[in-house]
């Protein structure tokens, strides 16, 4: 039998993954598992979106512009002008296959093999497998639950600056901490990528799910780094359609953005329903996001407030995405994380949650540990909690 | 600004996109531009795909599991069953983001950096592209338009085959080539990776296709190879839905397909609409491909018999595909394709064809050559033919 490749080696496995056949072994058992463990959101796309799909008039399901649907890029462009970014949707938009794929051209179109990047952590688990795929390093640089996960010290940053290091990626609002960048922040940054002639990756899927009156700050209001930084984006958590499976990658850096194109040019085109779905959920209506914001921040504060009231439970209250990270008294999130599928019950219920270890690159950090994603109803978040508290009152693990 | 990566100037362009601004312009003047460039075919995609997008019954646009929904994986089972393939839907079949995903995905999850792949020249161009992605080096075997672009002797592959040799990648029914391989000439593939335990990629997106008779064969088909073969597959072609951005990598290696499954998760999941779309068309009944195939036919008899009787025209009638590769008598068919849009036109019209230099690996080769795709109705075919005899009659660079 021929050999696999070493990144299909290293390539790593999803660490909620591995909780899988628990979870559906504790289905099979007869208990009901509340899901915190997933990024995928119960809220409704938005109608506007399946109304265009059921009235498509198409009669061939033809390739798009491997960059995408012209009056697509056109739309995205009024969008971000709502934001205050200028963008051409000629050559400055190229739509992808979900932010995935916009990350993966990222990647290839500017790193060679050992290249490095550094990365706060915790961070997206897939930042990783995407740096195998693109033969490059990632860096962590460590935010602190006691510091609600803000941005680590610039000092810190530099201290991990070699002649390889070539970017820094956030995730802003970010997963899975929640935290929103402000603006002072993203300044340092800014002068950061600046001196040392750094591209900076933003990753803001999350751009609207910013609570208790916060504004976003995209890196591409940042002035005077337009060729270093590149934005990724994507419609999955925004109209909650993530099996459309578009994104975007957005970058005032026109080499940046020619190269991409011509890994786009390779597999052809983004999907063409998804990118129907995504022209037509520009058209959401506002208060469809008002909606969906006082749905989340009611869900956050269930949440936070009630994780906090539980003895030895730490759990910042960020201010955006749909995560948050608590820290609790156990020995170690991976086994909790089993256990509470496998040996625990409440009432017939138990709960499944994302063991941190997974966001952190750093060995041994994030042990104690768990990210909470509050896509479930209020409800079910109540009951959840109430499970994770009763469950560690009897984790034979506790610290 | 920071620069870019090797890979970022070493990805090739397009050689048919090199031709797109000369194809505007000639329009922007006024020309008919008969369109035998492109492999976009004008088919109706089958109307139970329409109609079950029509009428989808979603709330929620949810990601898929990562190797495809399970109903879908099924449904592919049933159809190679169709093709005397037993596959396991839970570990055997992938579903990917189009035939170009489950390419890089093959090629991450079996090449290490350097190694080498050899393919049949002419060969579908972004086969490079992939090549530069996973850091592969395409190692072209020629074929020849005299032998109707027939598999090379096997002793051309042996010649050809070193140490850092991984794998040997066909396209059957190819592209740009329509030559279908037989059995015989897949069994002689099938005795040459068993002896060196090469991977045996066969792209198979052109399977229905198939004229005069003639029968597919696929890689999956071949006994005793089980762990080499790689068989790449996708709806775009079959059922004229190149924008539902679905495809599938089969395997019956087990560590192959865990591997690549890895791969699969870091990105999530293949498009949800792509995907409806495609397990709707499962059900397109027989009399759809017959109707094509029908169509199919004539316009190739047409395009290839027409093509003979112009003097120096040397055209094979491939059983395959929508292709054919036509040597011209002609100086350079780069020059010639572009001349033909920028200085030609006859009643008005001009044709658009792809220079097959870019599908050949070996520099010099192909110059000679054009890839006609006939994707057009047959009174299009029929004038754009007339187009390009009357064109060479005048071609300052004829030889």
């Amino acid at each position: 039998m021929p050999i696999l490749s070493r990144k299909a080696a290293e390539m790593p496995a999803s660490p909620i993954r591995k909780l899988v056949p628990f979870s559906e072994q504790a289905k099979k058992d007869g208990k009901n598992v509340y899901h915190l463990n997933i990024g995928q959101p119960d809220i409704e796309t938005p109608k506007v979106v399946l109304d265009k799909i059921h009235n498509l008039d198409l009669k061939v399901v033809e390739y798009s512009h491997s960059a995408g649907f012209q009056s697509y890029r056109e739309g995205l462009a009024k969008y971000y002008k709502g934001f205050n970014i200028d963008l051409n949707p000629d050559n400055q938009i190229m739509v992808t296959t979900g932010g995935s794929e916009a990350l993966i051209f990222a990647f290839q179109t500017c790193f060679n093999d050992g290249d490095e990047l550094i990365v706060p952590e915790p961070f997206y688990a897939n930042y990783n497998a995407f740096g195998v795929t693109a033969n490059v390093k990632v860096v962590p640089v460590t935010s602190k639950i006691e510091d609600d996960f803000s941005l680590p010290p610039i000092s810190d940053f530099e201290k991990l600056i070699t002649s390889k290091t070539k970017g820094i990626l956030i995730c802003n609002p970010g997963n899975p901490t929640g935290y929103l960048y402000s603006k002072e922040e993203l300044e340092k940054l800014r002068d950061l990528v600046k001196k040392h002639d750094l591209f900076l990756f933003s990753d803001e899927v999350y751009r609207e799910f910013c609570y208790d009156g916060a504004t976003p700050h995209s890196a591409l209001n940042l002035e005077g780094i337009d060729d270093n930084v590149i934005v990724i984006d994507s419609v999955s958590k925004r109209y909650s359609m993530c099996g459309a499976r578009v994104g975007a990658l957005i970058s005032k850096n026109a080499d940046f953005m020619n190269a991409a194109l011509k890994f786009g040019q390779a597999r052809l085109s983004p999907p063409t329903f998804g990118q129907i779905a995504g022209e037509a959920a520009l058209a959401t209506p506002q208060s469809y996001f008002d909606g969906v914001i006082e749905e989340y921040v009611e869900r956050r504060n269930i949440v936070v407030d009630s994780l906090n009231k539980i003895e030895g439970v730490i759990c910042p209250k960020p201010k955006g995405a749909f995560y948050t990270i608590a820290k609790l008294p156990i020995d170690n999130a991976d086994k909790f994380c089993q256990w509470l599928l496998e040996d625990f019950e409440f009432e017939g219920e138990t709960v499944m949650l994302a063991p941190a270890t997974g966001f952190y690159a750093t060995k041994g950090l994030g042990q104690q540990e768990v990210r909470v994603a509050y896509v479930l109803k209020k409800e079910s978040l109540i009951k959840a909690v109430k499970c994770l508290e009763e469950a560690l009152k009897v984790y034979p693990g506790r610290v």
